[in-house]
């Protein structure tokens, strides 16, 4: 029988909120592969299927590791914590592929990715545009980030911030904050939501002007609002223009 | 027993793709509320629980018939394909809520949302930084979208247009297409997904110059790549800038 990888979505951590389709994926496999985090997410489902687990940054030998066991015949499954499409292993899976002969069978399958999770747990942040922005500068020089960052303040997005910080870098998410408050000012409503649907979660709602000391990790997301959000009842809602208090063209 | 409101996203239309979480939040329910579409997809779950649907543009009506339901005290399910905060549901249920004095529990619950279905199905689009879209000028004018259109295109984000067009306003699309091919040039890889993970699935990817001529419809997602975006093995791939084939620092 000849190998295949399917790169899973596991959703944000809690198997609530993962789909039977992921599940149903990984109990075809014969191994699974992904970061040792994602790994002890899903350590209930599928106890016999063996595992290879590495940490933080070998995400290009987890893949290569992946492709060799495909190669010998395995069944893989990649697993990606949220969605494997976003900032997850789907791309670099798919581009090592692109550098190998071999016909081996690749599919991508969704899971609910950090933005949908934080945005749920905040109110309703996103309903109009957004842009997604990972503040990582591990691959992405930070002037590029700067300049996504304040194209999509300008243009009235509301913007997602994937990686937000961590120790190495607490830099980028300070001038980050810094371009936010210049362009948008410092009361435009923010939400901050760390590990979410698991038990450590937490949910800050704030201002702009308040973000730089808010506390966060590896495992948050910050969602700053556009202009048409406001602060109500404890949630981010960011307006998409209905008429509600008249019996106008609504109806 | 007072009434809630739990707004679902149930995501693509296939259960296999809706959350474990989403069915519960479903199943405790007494009345689900939602456009009819939606209340189809999920016709073979809690089957003998009433509901409630109507048609497009009718989401304010909708909306405030779940609140009416939640303050008879029934426990009510708002459900929206994808995800319910990504141009869904869960912003005007909250919004008229606030406009309200009854106390009514609220919580909104995360699904998967058409762009990372989207971008399963065409490979890995969306590895680096992207903006969500909605061509949809009904409540958002056409100079808003068309500016935040290019403000993306210029910041080098892959973009997901959602509600490419409908009959009432292709020209909007026609368009679109013209400011990203401006922008862009005509040789940046984009992807075009009809229902995806339902029985009518199609999948077309191609370049900008053919976008304008590639048949879409009110269940299509756009997404448009980035500069580093290539088409191989019938995908479209973002690579995130691993160098793949030395012994390097990514190792």
């Amino acid at each position: 029988m000849s190998g295949s990888i399917r790169i899973i979505g596991t959703g944000p951590g809690n198997l609530s909120w993962c789909a039977p389709g992921a599940i149903s994926a990984l109990e075809k496999s014969t191994v699974i592969v992904g970061y040792q985090t994602y790994l002890d997410q899903i350590a209930e489902l599928c106890p016999q299927t063996p595992r290879y687990g590495n940490g933080m940054r070998r995400e290009v030998e987890r893949a290569k590791k992946a492709i060799a066991f495909a190669r010998e015949g395995h069944q893989v499954a990649v697993v990606s914590g949220g969605d494997a499409g976003i900032y997850g292993m789907a791309g670099l899976v798919l581009e090592l592929l692109c550098l190998d002969d071999t016909a081996i069978e690749v599919e991508v399958l969704p899971g609910i990715t950090a933005l949908t999770a934080a945005a749920a747990l905040l109110g309703a942040p996103l309903m109009s545009d957004f842009a997604a922005i990972s503040l990582s500068d591990y691959l992405v020089p930070s002037e590029t980030i700067f300049r996504r960052l304040r194209a999509a303040a300008l243009a009235d997005f509301a913007i997602c911030l994937y990686n937000p910080t961590s120790a190495r870098r607490r830099g980028i998410f300070e001038t980050a904050c810094s371009i936010l408050i210049e362009t948008l000012g410092e009361a435009r409503p923010v939400g901050l939501v760390r590990a979410a649907f698991r038990p450590a979660q937490s949910v800050q709602i704030g201002l702009l002007s308040e973000l730089s000391r808010m506390e966060l990790g590896m495992d948050s997301i910050v969602i700053v609002g556009n202009s048409a959000t406001k602060i109500a009842r404890g949630r981010m809602i960011s307006s998409r223009g209905y008429r509600l208090t008249e019996n106008s063209a609504n109806f």
